[in-house]
């Protein structure tokens, strides 16, 4: 027994029985149910649910239910996880020049407040060494020499292998990834975007937003795909703001709520609560 | 049959095997999840869930479920409510000179964007007797005469319980109910305060903020209880104001507010979301 | 004397002097200044700048005001309109079948909390007939018949003027302005567009947020241009929504937001606020 | 000429002719008014005025403007001061355990976001002496010793002067100060309270809020007076919550808004646009 309780989280497609199914197969073994949340989409036609529950008894023998488990719900065709509430997501974090994000990463994550793992930081760039060593985190800077951008990227991708990665936080990493590596990450990398999507796709958001006078500037968090600032959006937000602005000021409100934004979507992430499907996601709250 | 989807709406003391008991039970009949939400409240350990349930068969029998879901149910010591999605809550609403939450309510109302039946409106003034004609309703003057408020609020209870009123939607009503009719009314009467309570409790809410200088005001939607301003609050939501604003300005900005938070709470009473304990509300969305 | 206080509101190329010119020549008539607001916008070069003042002496004569003043500022290249805060703006209504937005600022108009004074309403639908007629206000059904557009929009716009209208509303009008009526309106017209622009130009807004998966909905109020949704911003809000939302409720959502942004827009041209040059708005607050 | 603009801040009983002998005596020596804003307080009777101004020619002399600027509107009773924006006031911040303020804070001041330079951090413990030093700021441990708080107060008091200290920001200090301390640091002390102000005043606010079970929380950062939590009101913010998060959830979505407002704050006072009067303050922006 390695923690007092667990999360489960599953999806499939719709059918009669499916919550019965799973939390009778709970009750059965003596766990308690702490929260569930069922979510049906009536696009997907998918079941999403999410299960918080205590085992009831000594010993819960976490390999023993997974198999049992497993075979029980063969019938429904689920995808489905099972977490020990007391582990931590082990993440990598990519950052480029910027800290504000990292910094507000780090923070939560050495408060305890966040149920991630940081394992180490990769860069492109030298600048957030010092920050991240000062956390006790490994610190790899990766340069991009001679434009051998793909070289590079097999190097993180290594890297996030050999240090277990689970989850790899882009924190304004400022790099676009390759079709591969948005497949092999798929729903394990998250980014953060400096703007509201879909408004101001593209490169420097806080300048067209200036530009366009909007009234409100914001951040969007989203799982990583190879079509660029169209990954599932896992959580938005905005802040207001005025024409007497300058793009160096929305820059700063911006900095606050990208790092707001971005540590909600790795909590949601790290705790189970994110279904993915299409372009969309579920949070389960 | 009298509708498609069915809301299920229980509490009980926390105990293993509630939710797969429930679950189990309606997978028997056939009847296919929508949405389900179980929350376990730390301190009242009580087990809160709601279900959306499409029933499995031609011909429910309503009566039936319930009396054979109550007997199936009774070790678990369950509080339980049913509601046809199709059926809508009957609402009476109680105003007294300002208009603006009352056309908010109705305009959603008449839009049916809201899963209620407005079936009456009360006033001890006359001002809203055109609004509530225009949208074709019975409007009650119960003025109160000589400071007979105890018989006046008779008069409406009275009211309430001929038109079959669900829940008493007091939009703006600016009298103090006595503790006999708040006990009455026990969660089915929802009160909207013009403050972000608890701030601001009492008389002219929108004068005090303006003494006080706060840069947001608000307002907070609860039910009513007889500790004034204590109520368990359903919603609650804020708007920013600056030194600027005279208390007539921040009253007309309170009044938007107040219109919207209120909409929301009985938007959410009525669709079995809101469960109450002590002082407190959980709203299982 | 038609009235206790004159907000004057005028923009000029950047040059020394311009604040202390205008604010002396109101000081040497003995005018005391209540707010004043300058801005300078960097990127146009241009200084912005509202004043409120009371007339200093009875019987303030402001014919002879505005021929004098607009004599002694000559150098400055002004562009400037002076309103007596007691008048209001003489504003006509376009809808087309919704009704949220035009019920929201008739409410407003009617309970005096928007220095507007309604004219008469217009809709190409005979649907807001009652409403507008509820209000005592002249309706003008004017059908696009045979796809005649353009013949429908010179009614419109010869009404607009018969009722000597200063600004007309487009309350979910839903039509588009041929290039000539977005002339001959410019900076009169003011649009909602019911989405967070610049995301999701062109139709059914919140059917493609709900594709997209957003987070947060939102609209825009502007003023009107021939180029489609990239008119000046005055005004935007969103407010939050999650997965659970079908179109239907984003457009519920979506209707509350639209009403208060597009009121706000209203109110801050009506107040002599919004200075427009270029796609951008100041709103000087 | 130490800089390229100055901030002159200025109030006075209202009369007429304040703005036009300010920004005129300003014109005539050249200066150029990139910002104004000016407001009468009906209340106070007080105008306030804020003005941008860069100097029209070379070598401004500024002890000079200083001298003759005062000795011109000795007639108007003005309270005034003058601020080179190249000069940054000057901060020491006082901590007790938690970091986040303080981090926050720190960053901004780093990035070069906040117009203040930051001279030391004291502290009644030591948990927060690496944080300081890695900014490579001097930290002061100033235990309150056989709870002899006024001596250590009067070590405070002393450090804030010796560095030259313009503004003590209280990121979490969680120590009252004596009436005296608040007399001497009046309208140099800012406070950051971690409630929506006048809600949950005291002690363990998160505590009360999850009592209480509001659906918004937030944090107050206000000027200190010996009134407790009554001290005029700079910024306020909230986030919403709900019933699912416990207190110390509640808390560290809490500490996010603390820090985004304390900011704020800070950078409102830095910028000259805070105004106190009584209870209340007006923020020109």
């Amino acid at each position: 027994m390695t923690g007092t309780s667990f999360v489960l989280r599953l999806s499939c497609p719709d059918r009669v029985g499916v919550v019965a199914a799973v939390t009778s197969y709970l009750a059965g073994r003596g766990a308690n149910i702490l929260e569930a949340h069922h979510f049906l989409d009536p696009v997907a036609g998918r079941s999403m649910l999410r299960l918080v529950f205590a085992p009831g008894r000594p010993g819960f023998d976490r390999a023993a239910f997974e198999a049992e488990f497993g075979e029980s719900m063969r019938p429904f065709g689920m995808e489905w996880t099972l977490r020990d509430l007391a582990s931590r997501v082990r993440v990598v974090v990519a950052v480029s020049r910027q800290s504000h994000c990292l910094m507000s990463l780090l923070h939560r994550w050495s408060a305890g407040t966040l149920p991630i793992d940081v394992a180490a930081v990769v860069s492109n760039h030298e600048d957030q060494r010092r920050l991240a060593e000062w956390h006790g985190l490994p610190f790899h800077h990766l340069p991009i020499e001679g434009g051998r951008k793909e070289a590079q990227e097999q190097q993180m991708l290594a890297l996030f292998r050999d240090y277990g990665g689970e989850l790899l936080v882009l924190a304004r990493y400022m790099q676009i990834l390759t079709p591969a590596a948005c497949r092999e990450l798929e729903e394990r990398a998250i980014n953060i975007h400096h703007s509201f999507l879909p408004g101001f796709k593209g490169a420097r958001p806080y300048h067209q937003a200036y530009q366009r006078g909007v009234k409100l500037i914001g951040a969007t968090a989203h799982y990583v795909t190879d079509d660029l600032d169209e990954g599932p959006i896992i959580e938005q937000a905005v802040e207001r703001v005025d024409h007497s602005f300058t793009p160096e000021q929305l820059t700063t409100i911006g900095n606050e709520i990208e790092s707001v934004v971005l540590n909600r979507a790795v909590q949601w992430h790290a705790e189970s609560r994110v279904f993915r499907f299409g372009n969309r996601t579920v949070v389960l709250r």
